[in-house]
Order: C-alpha cells, then structure tokens, then sequence
C-alpha cells in the first residue's frame, strides 16, 4: 500500500517547517504499518494556478497527480494562514478538480476507493476550520475520509509559539496523529477487500 | 444494516419540509440496497442543549442516541440557514458530542466504523458550505464520510424558490443522492468486513 | 448609546457561562465609554425555531427584536461546539433573518447603521471560525462590522481547561475585547453622524 | 477617495474574467459617486508565498501594499474553487497578514479607517461561504466590512453555466453590487469624518 503526503507550508526547503514536523508522526506510523510513503512540499514544486490536469510545460503537477493515482493515502498537510487554509493547500485543490471528471476503467471517480486525512498546525487558532475545509473538498472529489482522520495542534489565543517552538500539547496531536494513521490504513485496506462501485448513469 | 435520517428542518411535522424530499431520494435507493431506514424530524422532539447525552426527564435524545448507536449508516439532513448549518442540526451535533468519550467493548469511539452522509437543501446559496460544516463535524466525531457522501440542491443568487418549488436541477441532485446512498451502503458494508481498531493508548 | 449582548451559551442560568465571563470585559469597556449595555443570556429565553419574527404566544424573541431596534451596538457571544457556533447562537441568526425584511421610514434594512462585534470562547480549538460565521451572517443582515470588532479565548490542542478554568492568554483576550468595544463605539458614532442611505430601488 | 479592486481570478490577462464582469458594476457605482478605482489582476502580477509584505526582487506585492495603503475602499473579488476563495484570494490574504503589526503615526493598524467589500461568483454553489472567509479575514486584519458590504453570483446545483454564460439572477448581482457600491462609500465616509482611535497599550 502506498501513501502520499502534501506538504502545503508555504516555506520552501531547506526553511523548517512546522506542519512537516507533525505530519511526520503520521508518515512514520504508516511505515510501520508497512505503508510505503511519499512526502512532497509543495512549495518547492512549479504548480500554476488553474483547473486542469496538464497545464503545459512548466508544469510539476502532472507528475503530482500520477503519485495520486498511485497511492491509495493522501495526507493533505497545511498550516493555518488567516485561520485558512494555506493557498497552496488551495491551489492543489483547485489542480485535484479535474479528478472530478477522471474515471478509471470501471468508470469510477479515480479519487473513488481512496482515503484522505488532514494535518494542520496553528500558530494561534483555526486548525479545525482548517481540517473541515480541506476534507469537505476533498470528500467532494471522491476521497473517503475515515473517522478521526486527521491530526492538529493549535496555539493561542493571539500570536504566540509555533508547533517546535514549545512541547504543550504535543502529547495529544501525536497520539491523534498515530490513531489517523492507523485510522486511514484500516479504511484503506477495508475499501481495497470491497471496493465502491461506478455512480449510477442516471 | 440499519440507517437513520435525522432530519434537521425547523418546520414542525405536518408542515412539509424541502430537505424531507430530497433526503427521501436517498431513503429510497438505500432500501433498494436492502437497508432498513428510520426518519427521525428532530424538531418534533424534545432535545434540550447541553452536551451529555442523557439531561433528564424532558428529554427524548437518549432515543435518538440508541437509533444512532443501533444504526451503520447516518444521514444528517439540514436545510441553509443564513448559509450555515440550521439550529436544529447543530443541536444535535452539539448532543453527539458526548460520543466522543462512549467506547464500545472493544475500547472504540462508538461512532468507529459506522459512516455518514449528509443532506442539504438551500433556498439561496450555501448547501456546499454547510456539508462541508456537517460532515467535519462527524468525522470528529468518529464516523467515516465516504466519497461523495453527499448531495445538495441550491438556488440563487438572492431569494428564490424553494426546492419543492421547482423542477429546476433536480435530475442532478437526485442523481447525486442515490450515488451517495450507494456510497454509504458501499463502505459501511466494507468496514463490517474489516473493521477500525481502537485507538492506540499513548 | 445603547447596546445589547446576546450570550448563546448553552447552560442556563444560574449555571457559569465562561463566555458571560470574557463578554463582561467588552460590557465593562462600553459603559466605560458612555454606552449603556444590556445582557441577555438567550437560553434562558423561550426562542422557538423558526424564521419569523413573531411566532405567536410561546416566543420571547419579538422582545429580543425590539432591544436589537434599540440598540446601536449588537455582541453576539458564542461558544465554540464541535468547532462552531452554538445552537443558539445559529438560532438567534434565523431569528433575526427577518429583519432582511424590515426597512425603516427611509426605506432601509433595520440593521443598516448600526454595528456588530462577535465574542468567542473555546474549550479546543476554533474560535476564529465562530466570529467569521458568525459576523459574515450579520454583515448579510445589513450589520456594519467593524475593524478588529471580536475578541476570543481558545485552548487546544485536544480537550483542556475552560477559559475560567485558567489564565493563560487571558491579557491578550481582555485587551483585544477592550480594543472591540472601542472600535464598535468609534464606528457607531461615526455612523450615527454620517448614515447609510437606503439601497438603490434597481 | 479612492478604492483598489483586486481580482482574484485564476486566469490571467487575456482570458475573460467572470469575477471581473460582477466587480465591474461595483466600480462604476463607485465612479459615479467620485471615488476613483484602479482594478487589478492579482494573477498577473509575480506574488510569491510567504507572509511578510517585502519578500526581495521578484515581488509585486510592496507595491500593491502600497496601493491599499492608498485606498480608503478594497473590494477583493474572487471565483469560487471547490467551494472555497480560491487560491490567488488566500495568497493576497496570506500578504496583508503582515499589515496586522504595521501602524500609521497615531499608532493605529494600517487598516483601520479603510472599508472592505468581497464580490463572488460560483460557477456551482458556495459564494456566501467564500464572502464569509474573505470578510472575516479582512475583520482580522483591521478593515471594517459595511453591512451588505458584498454582491455575488452563483449556479448550481451541480455543474452549470458561469456568470457570463447567463443572465439568470444578473439583476438581482447586479442591484447588490450596486448596493455595496454605497455602503462602502458611506462608511468610508463616516469613518473619515469620525475615525477610529489606536487600540488601548494594554
């Protein structure tokens, strides 16, 4: 089984980023549920704005997409800007439109019998919003999203410390990051033994 | 396999309800799929706030926790109110909170392996909005929201009729509710089959 | 100048509401600057759902409507339930949707020239999608929203100590709900100098 | 008095913006009430990820800050993507984030004293939830949103036509956006007459 993880910081490597961080909790319990994982930062790929699959040369998404045909885990990291989601947790969702259109040889949404979860940290407040945002999208592309598939931490109130700048609350969005991993590899494997089916024509 | 719709309308039965229609669509391919189906309009019964499960005498949410808890499959029916959620649907996501500490024998949240979908009907403009509020509130919860989970009618921009008031994009969101209930039936049915485990203890 | 708190706590009184608690510093602030101020804990209110102004014998609402008339200023205080507002809250919005249609002797929406600010508290995370569910659904009433009009007090990650419980990021919750009653003040007066014209008919 | 429009389209110059059509009856009520409007197209310009407001050489952003420092009135216009402001809309945001901690002499945030406005158009349904994001953002930031500070215009259910493809609900867009024209106006007026003070030191 193969899983992906988005990494939507807005730093660019080698910056450290917070998300990254605690998305690795993820990663590293998938891998010991012999999930074999991917990690990308977004940032670093060239990822135009626009609604299609292909949007011509200079163009890394297509490559991105083809990981996400390949993998039946997508985790969707994101920091909270503005209590939002970051814009490039938004422009992949915006590229992952087109999937809407894409079917597979059974003419299934090729989103269909794949899980999605969600990682967010916040400086201050707004993980959750951030979590509902990108999984309503997400099921709305074709995306099963298991329960408690996803894991946060949040400051607050105001500015304060980032995720590594403090140890508070760590505990518990590590222990939820291990439960969404487990979570996402035990609906994964479920909707591998009995698959969806195509939507009905009409 | 078992489902519940608990319609979260503000109109007290006999009016009619919009979001009753649409969600009857679904009803209605689900017991095509062989699964039984209660109704419930939360509105004609009495569900005080709070955040337990059980608040006393005039209470008739315990019934209502013992449907969900006898039941695989949850629809959460809302039509849009001031494009959010209706209050009734976030009273009663507001009394499953206290799910969130009920395990089973096996140490699972209650809401583990059973999935939900969600219902909206907007008069305006506002029904993706308030799948998206509905259904992150339910995976919190612990229930897995399938791929396109959902289905929705809208109108708009401004005032305009109601769903029932028009023929107006029905084809498609019955379409879509019958997909949805196929969906539904699909990953319940396949979470029976391999189940989620209980969360790891640290 | 007058204003009204509306708190959307869930407990009735005499039970402490940690929301009473932060929203009491916005309070403290207007009367400081001249502003009389009543507080009304909405749960204790016999508001029946509905979308109507006055929905007969058994609704406490018309009231509540004609201290809203009266008043320059509106608070709406929330807690935060599963990441949004309460349902009390939501039914205080579907209350006062009907004032859309209520225009004054000059032809305007009721809630033209007056102002609006949001108080949040959250046990988690998600305070700041409260205040922007909440203030974007009086903005569409015809509320004016002022700059930095909220303040909020969050927890989180994961279940911790209400906001009476503790006082960490308490200075930064007060100071922020001083500086919105002098913004909601400031934007009152401003506006009561220089009014908002009725819409154009076309 | 002048305003800047930003249009947040994912298309660049010289594909036809729908976004663009609806802001167009924003700036010209504007215009006839002798404000003057630059409009422009975010996508154009080299706006790279981060959250300061000068990010080094290959940067448009210190001077559209510039302009917004110049505009008493923005009016950030965006396309609905899977339901959410799209991407360009969250970058800008993500920019200003910095205004937050930047005061004028008086010691007051730099958007204090301006209005904001969000113009929306939805190929589907969503348009009320994109304002609500934008609005609430722009609240945060500093700038007061007068009521029915907004216009939109959407489709739906399901996949449809865009806004220009129609004249389904034109007027009613159309009547609105020239509403907001005025309550921007009037506000920002209001506010030059009788402004905002600094926020209290403590």
């Amino acid at each position: 089984m193969h899983a992906v993880v988005l990494n939507c910081t807005l730093k660019p490597f080698p910056q450290p980023s917070h998300t990254a961080l605690l998305a690795q909790v993820v990663v590293e319990e998938l891998e010991r549920l012999c999930v074999s994982v991917d990690v990308v930062r977004v940032v670093d790929q060239l990822v135009p704005p626009g609604i299609g699959t292909d949007l011509g040369d200079a163009d890394d998404w297509p490559r991105l997409h083809d990981q996400l045909l390949r993998s039946a885990i997508l985790v969707l990291a994101s920091p909270t800007q503005l209590g939002r989601p970051s814009s490039i947790a938004q422009r992949v969702l915006e590229r992952m439109d087109a999937m809407r259109g894409e079917t597979d040889d059974a003419g299934r949404p090729v989103a269909y019998n794949r899980v999605a979860g969600v990682v967010v940290t916040a400086q201050e407040d707004g993980a959750q919003h951030v979590i509902s945002e990108i999984a309503g999208a997400l099921v709305g592309l074709g995306y099963t999203v298991p329960g408690q598939g996803w894991t946060y931490w949040n400051g607050g109130p105001g500015p304060g410390p980032s995720y590594a700048d403090t140890d508070d609350g760590h505990a518990w969005s590590e222990r939820t990051g291990r439960t969404m991993a487990r979570n996402l590899h035990a609906v994964a494997q479920a909707m591998a033994g009995a698959p969806m089916s195509a939507p009905p024509s009409r």
